[in-house]
């Protein structure tokens, strides 16, 4: 066990994607619970897409994080100590712990308590956290997908892509998937069973590449990157089409504010309807949802695709490693074996 | 009564809005009904944006219409002659009859039956027609208004989108209008009691104007325009904002297809929903409509214009003058006088 509480801070503000010199390591001691609080000790951080916003001077939904604070992060771990009467020792949570080995917490940085002992915990930061209750929610309620329609997804072999498409199989759609990269598309085929997947990085042509898969017109479509994959689906969707935003990933920045071919008239041809959502929205519902993925995951019917890396100095370069594209699943840090687990496994 | 049957035909097909020299006038001989049609004397014709687009070669919802034909067009008139069950002589009658003197037509023509005799029959070729229903679900349905909440709409003073903001009015909002001239801004304001209105041909910072008037953001917008109004309402909507998408008349064309600000990062950051509609799509409800409306224009709540032009020649220069704005209200042509209503008030 550590000697203390090591924790990932950020040293500069970066302009642009966050690199591994803006941030520093610090030990600091590691923390005891004040009244209403507990300690939790983490087992995985994650790194999201997310963190570069909540660095950026442009932050949208949250504070934004200050030079000289501990990095702001999704992590997984273990009740330690408790002086809150609904956090027990020895309980599993998720929740905003930061990149660090401990925090003290309280209930409103909790997302979920973790259940499902018999999966890693690990899975709570990925398909079970909130990339599979962004596919859940996003699909379901905002593409609403109806048996025997088309339902095309951008960053279709990532880990909320790769979530919205097998679900959306699940539901009996067709399902289009658009991935950069030969090895993508094979994962989406071979691996997340996708239709049909297309190259966006070696089509010349997106719009003719996805009239051909999709030869029946689009019905919904998750929305992960904004740019040629939306305006291309927007010229081919269907009469009460649904459209999902999820992200912009295409566009490194906001600023100045990018032009494209304008959507309300496609919209107002086919009636179709352009959302934008949150996860956190549908917040009263995760466990209705995680009680589906998890029965869908036990089942055999919803795959993911884990990159976990050792050790919390590791982290630091790693939302650069994301948005170069050199992960291979959801990037998580692993600082100690899953003991629980393991505990288990032995009774 | 005439001899025959005038009927306004296309002459040649317009390269852009439809002018006078684009159709002539012939007379034909007074229908009579084959077996499962009906006669209609046609009191009131209707002249609509959406005559332009069923002419143009790019028509987008209906068949187009071909050079010999007699121009497509809603219109209000009385049952003179049946040969089907279901429509008696002297009921009136609302549907895509043409710009003629009669019309022998199939149910499925019929728009509506006209019920309400104490009002004007011209009102259901505006207020309680295509416009009122139009403004009512689009409002209503789609834009979501809520009590308290901050409503703005487009081509405020118009046919629809005084409808609209004077429904908003009734469901307790605060509504905010965009027209084009002293005029209309004057009549949004005395005629119709909106809270504001902003002339977007004298303001040179339409952003500025919007947020002046919308000091709390604005929760729903309804689009007639798409276009600068548009891009000024994005970036000041409220979370959970609602944009309904019912015209686009800011552009005379979309070939080239029209660029602009992207708005899928607004729709994502605030969560918001734009949603393209056709009155259409809401067929089964229009009684409700109709008697929620009715109910309004006898109570006071709903007033309207209209702009009612003597005879059958003037129709030729009149889809001109409505894109003009030479138009001071609902532009509709008169035949005769209403009988019917001429009758009912003797008796």
């Amino acid at each position: 066990m550590e000697e203390g509480n090591r924790q990932v801070w950020l040293k500069s503000r970066p302009n642009g994607i966050p690199q591994a010199e803006d941030f520093a390591i610090r030990v600091t001691p590691v923390p005891t619970p004040a009244e209403g609080e507990f300690v939790v000790r983490n087992s995985y951080l994650s790194v999201d897409p997310a963190m570069r916003g909540w660095i950026a001077d442009t932050s949208t939904y949250w504070p934004r994080i200050e030079v000289g604070d501990t990095m702001r992060a999704f992590a997984a771990g273990e009740v330690i100590a408790s002086r809150h009467p609904d956090y027990a020792v020895g309980e599993q949570v998720m929740g905003i712990f930061g990149w660090q080995d401990y925090a003290s917490v309280r209930p409103q940085q909790v997302m979920r308590k973790v259940l499902e002992r018999d999966l890693s915990l690990s899975l709570s930061l990925g398909v079970l956290g909130l990339n599979g209750l962004t596919a859940y929610f996003g699909l379901l309620d905002v593409c609403q997908p109806q048996p025997g329609e088309t339902v095309v997804v951008s960053t279709a072999a990532g880990a909320v892509g790769s979530a919205v498409g097998q679900i959306a199989r699940i539901k009996g759609c067709k399902v289009v998937g658009i991935a950069g990269g030969e090895d993508k598309v094979r994962q989406c085929i071979e691996e997340f069973g996708y239709d049909a997947a297309i190259d966006y990085k070696r089509e010349t042509d997106l719009e003719t590449a996805l009239r051909k898969a999709c030869p029946d017109g689009i019905d919904a479509y998750f929305d992960n990157t904004s740019g040629a994959a939306l305006d291309a689906v927007l010229r081919q969707i269907n009469v009460h089409a649904r459209i999902g935003i999820c992200g912009t990933a295409s566009f490194a920045s906001w600023e100045p504010w990018n032009v494209g071919p304008r959507p309300e008239r496609n919209l107002l041809v086919k009636r179709a309807t352009m959302r934008g959502f949150l996860t956190t929205d549908f917040a009263e519902r995760y466990e209705e949802a995680i009680g589906n993925l998890v029965s869908w995951i036990r089942a055999g019917k919803l795959k993911y695709r884990e990159d976990v890396r050792e050790g919390i100095e590791t982290a630091p370069g790693l939302i650069r490693t994301l948005y170069d594209g050199g992960n291979a699943g959801k990037l998580l840090i692993r600082l100690r074996e899953e003991q629980a687990l393991a505990e288990e496994g032995k009774s």
